[in-house]
Formats: structure tokens, C-alpha cells, sequence
């Protein structure tokens, strides 16, 4: 379940590895709870899908209806501004090689592909804690940001964009976990020179093995991805999904709610345990326990995956567990853990 | 369902796309007869697909079963020769960015995405209608060829290929159509120096919406495209789907058989109708007629899609029909034409 990439010098290491984890903690019980990604363990309800999804080469019709559902759905002002991949990854490989190497501000830490993807292109790459006095060619921001949920307001968003686009540069904001915080995403002002928005799709809808992901900017830079990105990027059966789950904005409320009450009720749990929860989103939570790495292994024994992170050894994420049965496992460890 | 490519000058125009057909022919009974593709018309039946392959990213157990079922049913002498993507034409867009700009030659006419996707990277580009005393850093070679049936025997294949190693350079052989003629497949020698194969899963697979396609190679190059490509490229339902449908080997060899008779009958109906047959493969047959464009339009009007080329207006290729019916549609439209 664990992805490595080869970009830049060292591998990445994302959440998910299940095979590793039962590696690493051979006595623990199955099934595991994965608390490793910012997946929404409610998953949108697969509609029907249609057997030419599976085929036939997907369509321009099925493809125009995704891209119309998604700007709906992100409030773009215009389907030309959105771009669908397999994956906002794949968008993340491309945008690199869609200006000539330059200067490269990440604020971080976050998300590594961005850094590794950007560097790997030839960019020069540089991580910054505050978007204060950066100047850059690209300024990269994931808002809200992962794993500490650190959000930039939009209004600052938009002035960096304008700044960016007086000198010919780009904003690249990665809204990847924004479904969950909507009132901080600048996706409606997508088309406006210089600001390039990421959108995933599998996050929030909980449907991450679909791979799909969006491009939101200018039709001149939507033309530009679309074209690197090749024909037929997404498959039939993602477009068929994926267009009804983002035109269900029933669905898509009602998980707003129940995502922000689930991330609450965790908290308090988290809490209860001794623990301190010090950012996050609706889909993860961050724990900063200067015990972080014991934890993590007294949670891998007892059989729940969490996510660490080599540049905080004090910080551990969590995603929602899906039900009772997986948040008393995370206590009783939590609790076993404190009490050793 | 047509998907125009920007990349090049020209908009690159595929099979496919009944929208514009139903824009063109709006007298046309539907539904349409889609012979415009090469994609088996009876496809692999869908095995069930684990919740988790919709919900979970997609994981590395899984992207090895998958590479492992495609080495063995290619007969690739290794997995780690094997890397996967979201189509073969994902591999397409990549392979001219994983070297320096240089000669290409393509053997020609062929798909034009090749070309295309050379060219957009900074390489030039040559088109040769024969391999004879071509020389060039890359030479791309489909086999059996798109539309013609063209096929380079594979002996000649692998001393090109040992010409492009000795200097330093790549033959690019695209498989997208050999599971119809396996004996001139060059995948059980990937690894060689200088050779590299595309392989299409969704075209004998009848499955061309699940996108998933294979660059056999070896293995630093491979690991070079996976980078490239980035973590995740392959969908998780893609995964279940192909490791089952790639393992399958009596589905595979029935189908084998079924395509060359089905082809084989078609062509008895395509000559019944006067119609000259020149060349083709079990997934699809290439007509040879100086009134091709007046055929392509009454089969239109008749509700039937084929695919003609700017390149060649006296070539029309038909994918097969899938039952009597569909079938005998394209002969009364073809003698319909005939005593006009």
C-alpha cells in the first residue's frame, strides 16, 4: 500500500502501507485499522456503472460532464478552467515541466511531492516556513496544509497570486483536503493569471483507488496540462463515479458534517488518552507528543497504522478511525502506551 | 469519444467518437455500429472487485501481482522488466522526456501519437515507410502495425535493436496489437539493451475505458518510467481487474481464436459486398478502395462508424462487428454504396 518515488534523491514514503506495516509488526491482530491517509473512511456509494464505462475508449461527452460537475462542485467559474487526471499526483508530476526551470518556493513542511517533483524537473527548490518576504518564479502552498492543517487565508492567497503574476510566476495551491474547509479555498477564482489550484477527488469522496484529480486555472494552462496529460488521463469508470458523486451536493454536505463531527468526537478521545491534538483537517488529526516514535509502534503492535514523519519525530497523523470498535483500539493502545 | 491530442501543429484526431458521428449523420439508426476502434467487442467478463480497490490507494502487493501477471502472460523474463501506467498512451506521452533530444525515426503511417509525442518533446522527427538503413537515436516501430497489419519479423526487430544499443540508442517497439500475433512479439527478450515495448491492455481485453498499458524494459529504465510516471498511476479497480484477466490463459487463447475467425468471416462479408481487404489484424481489418471516403459516408448514414485517415483517403479501417446484426448492417450499407 506504500508508494515510493524514485524523485529527487531520496524515496518518499507515503501512508498506506499495510504490507509493510504486518512486515514491521508481525504479531498484530487483523484486521488492521489504517489510520495512515486522509481518506474519508465513509466512501460515496458507487452509482451504477455502466459497462461501456469499462469498453469503450472514455468519451469527450463523459469528459466534458466531469469537467462541468467539478467546476459546479469546486464553484470554478468555468469548465475550460478545470483539467481532470488520473490522479492529482499525475498533475503534480506534470506542472513541472510546464515552465522552464526556475526558482521554486515550497511553504512546508507538507505534502514531499511537490518539492521532489519540482526538483527532479530542474527547478531549485526551497522550503519555507512562512510565506513572508518569498520570492520565487513558483510558490507552492497546500491549503489546508498536511499534516498540520495550517491554512493561508484566500485574501493572502490571491494577493501572493497577483504578486506571482506581476513577475510572470505561479501560485500553486494544492487544495487537496479543502472539501473540508471550503471557506478557505480560492477555487473561484480560478482562471485569474498566475494562480494554479489542485483539486482530489478520492480524498474527501473516500474513493482514493478511482485516481482522479483536477487542474483548476486559465484555459491557455488547462489546454497546456490536458495536452501533457495525453488523451484518455481518466478512466471510464472514474468518470462515471465521479461525476455523480460531485454533482451530490446532498452527500456532499451531509459528509462535511459528519466528517467535522467525527474529527471532533476523535479529538476528545485523543484526548482522553493524554494526548495532545495540535492541528489537522476534518480527514486527519495531528498528535505532537514528544514520544511520537513509542507511540507509533505501541499503535502498530495492537494493529492501527499510523502515519510519522521523518522530519517530526514529534508529530504523528491520524485519520478518522471508521467506527467504535477502531477508536477503542486506538485508546486502549494510547492508554497501554501512557500507562507502560 | 474522440480525443483530439495537442501536442504537434495538427490536432490529432482517434477512433471512437459516435458524438461527433451522431453530429454528422443525424438521419443515422441508432444505436451505432462503433467499428471505429480496434478494441475487442467482446470483452473480458469483469471479475467482482473488492470495495478496497474503490476505496484504498492503490498498494504495492497489488502493483506487483499486476506486474507480475503481465511479465508471465507477455512472457517478459521478469516483473522488474515490467511498468505500468494509465494506458500505453501515458507511456507514449512520457518515453520522449526520458531522453535528450535526438533523432527519431517512426515507421510510418502508423498511430500518430507517436510522432507527435517525439516531437512535442523537442526531438526530430522522421516518418520512413521501411526500416532499411534508417538512423536515427530512437526508432519506433508498431507491430503489427496500425492500420496496415504490417508486421517486422521480430528477428529483424531484435538486430535493430542491437544496432540502436550499440549507439546508444532506443527502438521503441509498440505491442499495442500482438496478443492477436504473438509470434511476433519481442516481449520475452525485454531487458535487452536498446529495447523497449509498449503493451495496451484495454484493446484484445475488450476493457479500452479501465486505461492500462505497459512499458517492458529493463529494469533502469523501468524504474526511470515509474518515477516518471509517479506513485499510484494505475487505478485500483484497473488492478483487480487486469491481474485477473491477465492470468486467465484460456480465456486468452479462446480469444485468441475467436478474434482470427470473427476477422476471418468479416472479411468473407467485406469481399461479398466488393469490397478489397489489404491488411489488418484479428482486431481490426483495413479496406483498399479509391472511393473510401463516399463508403466511409454511407456507412455513416447507416448508422456504422469507421475510421478513415487524412493520410490515406483510399483507406477505411473496420473494427469487428460484434454479432449478425451489426454485421449485416455494414454489408447493406456497403452494397447499398456499391449500385448507387
Amino acid at each position: 500500500m506504500m508508494a515510493e518515488s524514485a524523485a529527487g534523491s531520496k524515496r518518499i514514503i507515503h501512508g498506506g502501507d499495510l504490507d509493510a506495516a504486518r512486515a514491521a509488526f508481525p504479531g498484530a491482530p487483523e484486521p488492521w485499522v489504517d489510520l495512515s491517509t486522509g481518506i474519508n473512511p465513509w466512501p460515496y456509494p458507487l452509482p451504477p456503472i455502466p459497462a461501456e464505462a469499462w469498453t469503450r475508449l472514455p468519451g469527450r461527452a463523459a469528459e466534458t460532464a466531469l469537467r462541468e460537475a467539478a467546476a459546479a462542485c469546486y464553484g470554478a467559474p468555468s469548465p475550460d478552467c478545470v483539467a481532470a487526471a488520473g490522479g492529482s499526483q499525475a498533475l503534480i508530476q506534470i506542472l513541472p515541466r510546464l515552465r522552464p526551470p526556475g526558482t521554486v518556493v515550497v511553504l512546508g513542511p507538507t505534502y514531499a511531492e511537490h518539492a521532489a517533483g519540482w526538483a527532479k524537473a530542474g527547478h531549485r527548490v526551497t522550503e519555507v516556513m512562512t510565506l513572508e518576504s518569498c520570492a520565487a518564479d513558483v510558490v507552492v502552498v497546500v491549503n489546508p496544509n498536511n499534516p498540520d492543517g495550517r491554512i493561508v487565508p484566500p485574501e493572502a492567497l490571491l494577493a501572493l497570486a497577483e504578486r506571482q503574476a506581476a513577475r510572470g510566476g505561479w501560485l500553486v495551491v494544492d487544495e487537496a483536503f479543502a472539501e473540508v474547509a471550503p471557506e478557505c479555498s480560492v477555487a473561484s477564482e480560478a482562471g485569474r493569471a498566475g494562480l494554479v489550484i489542485l483539486r482530489s477527488f478520492g480524498k474527501f469522496f473516500g474513493l482514493a483507488g478511482v485516481r482522479l484529480g483536477f487542474l483548476l486555472g486559465g484555459p491557455a494552462l488547462v489546454r497546456e496540462a490536458l495536452a501533457a496529460v495525453g488523451p484518455w488521463a481518466v478512466s471510464g469508470p472514474a468518470l462515471a463515479v465521479a461525476t455523480a458523486a460531485l454533482s451530490d451536493s446532498a452527500w456532499i454536505a451531509a459528509t462535511r458534517r459528519r466528517l467535522a463531527e467525527a474529527a471532533a468526537r476523535f479529538d476528545t478521545r485523543l484526548v482522553d488518552a493524554g494526548l495532545h491534538v495540535t492541528g489537522g483537517t476534518s480527514l486527519f488529526r495531528l498528535i505532537d507528543a514528544p514520544q511520537a516514535a513509542g507511540l507509533y509502534n505501541a499503535l502498530g503492535r495492537a494493529g492501527v497504522l499510523t502515519r510519522r514523519f521523518d522530519y517530526r519525530q514529534d508529530w504523528l497523523r491520524l485519520g478518522l478511525p471508521v467506527d467504535e470498535a477502531a477508536e477503542d483500539r486506538v485508546k486502549t493502545a494510547c492508554g497501554m502506551f501512557r500507562n507502560r
